[in-house]
C-alpha cells in the first residue's frame, strides 16, 4: 500500500505585501517550502511527495532547489484556480490503493507525531484530520446580531488531512463547491464516512502574514 | 463620566509549568502585567485601572513595583475563585456613571487604537468587544460526530470588552453559571442590549504557555 503526500502550495504572496510568494519565503535561511517538505521525509523515507505549484512559479521553485542543494525527491504539479483544484491536479499524479495526505505548503512546523497519528487513523478510518482547541471566546455571527457558543463544542482543523486514496479521488470527482474549505469537506459532501479527529500541535500554524513569519522564526 | 479599565490577573502559573503566576512572567525583562498596564496609560492618561489579583500574589507584586520602580497608578483587589468572581470584586470599586473595559492582565499586545475603539462604541452602544477573524477551518462537535462550519459566520473575542458601567455592574449581580466566559457572554444573559463587535488586532495574543511568551518576546 502507497503512502502520499501532496503538499498544497498555491500562495501568490498576496497576503504578505511582498512579492515573493509565501512558500518561498525564508525561514531561519531556507524557504518554507523546503522546511515542510523535510518534515514530511523526516516522518517516512517511502512517503511519495507531490507538490502542487502555480506553474509560472515552478522555474523559481527549481532555482531554489539547485540554490539550497534541496535533494528531497518530489513530483511537481500545477496548481489550479482554486485550493479544490490545486488537490485534484495533485491527486492525479497519485495511484493506489493506498493512503494520501493533503498539507499547507506553508505549515513547516506539523509535529512529526502528529503526521504519524493521522496517517494511522486514515488506515484504520478512511479519514483523519488534526485539530487543536479553540482557546478564545467564540462568537456566532448572524445577520447583524452574534451569540456567545460554547467553544468547547469546536475544534480547529489543521493539516495534514489523511484519506483512503480511493476515497478522496471520489470525493474530488464531486463538482466544486466554495463551501469546500479543506479536503475533510470535500469528503464530508460524499456522505460516506465521518471524519476522525485526532489531536494537532499548536505550533503547526500557516506562515501567511509578516507576524507569522516572526512567530515561525521564534519558534525556529 | 468617569472611565475604569479592570485588569484581571487570576493566573496561578500552572499551565506555564513554572513557580511563577503567568502575570508576573518578563517580557523583555518586565513582568507581563506591567506591560499591560502601560498600555491602557498610553491610551488615557486618567483612565481609574483597577488590577485583580489573589490575595496571596499582593506582596510579590509590591516587591515587583518597587524593583522596577513602577510608577503607574492604580488600585488593587483580591481575586476571587473563577474569572466572574474577580471581575465582581473589581467592580465593586468602580463608581458610576461611567465606562468599564474588562481586560485580560496577559494581554499586553493589545494595540491602543482597539482600546480606544472599544470604549468609544461602548459610550454608543453600552457594550463593545473586540473580535478578529477565524482563520483556520472550524469544525463543530456533535457527540461523537462533527461537521465543518462556515468560519466567516464566527468571530474570536479578545479584551478588552468595554460596557456602561451600570449595565455591567447589574450583569455581574446575576447568579454565578459555567457559561460565562467572559464578560459580553455575563452581559448577554441580562438579555438588555446586543454587543457590539468591533475589529480587533490579531497580536493580541493572551500569554498563557511557554510558546505564547517566545512569541511575545518576538513581537517586542
Amino acid at each position: 500500500m502507497d503512502k502520499y503526500a501532496i503538499i498544497v502550495a498555491g500562495g501568490k504572496g498576496l497576503r504578505m505585501g511582498g512579492d515573493l510568494p509565501k512558500q518561498f519565503l525564508p525561514l531561519g535561511g531556507k524557504p518554507v517550502l523546503m522546511r515542510t517538505l523535510e518534515v514530511f521525509r523526516r516522518y517516512d523515507a517511502a512517503l511519495r511527495l507531490i507538490v502542487v505549484l502555480p506553474r509560472e512559479q515552478q522555474p523559481l521553485w527549481e532555482r531554489l532547489r539547485e540554490e539550497h542543494r534541496f535533494e528531497i525527491g518530489h513530483l511537481v504539479t500545477d496548481g489550479g484556480e482554486t485550493r479544490f483544484h490545486s488537490v485534484r491536479n495533485g491527486l492525479a499524479l497519485a495511484k493506489g490503493p493506498g493512503l494520501v495526505g493533503v498539507h499547507d505548503g506553508v505549515r513547516p512546523f506539523v509535529d512529526i507525531d502528529v503526521i504519524g497519528r493521522c496517517y494511522d487513523e486514515a488506515a484504520k478510518h478512511r479519514a483523519a484530520v488534526p485539530v487543536v482547541e479553540v482557546v478564545e471566546t467564540l462568537r456566532h455571527l448572524r445577520g447583524d446580531a452574534s451569540q456567545t457558543v460554547d467553544r468547547a463544542d469546536y475544534r480547529m482543523v489543521q493539516t495534514p488531512q489523511v484519506f483512503d486514496l480511493d476515497l478522496l479521488k471520489r470525493a474530488y470527482g464531486q463538482a466544486y463547491s466554495p463551501r469546500f474549505t479543506d479536503d475533510a469537506s470535500v469528503v464530508e459532501a460524499l456522505g460516506e464516512v465521518p471524519i476522525r479527529l485526532v489531536p494537532g500541535n499548536r505550533e503547526n500554524i500557516k506562515i501567511t502574514t509578516p507576524f507569522d513569519l516572526k512567530v515561525g522564526n521564534t519558534l525556529l
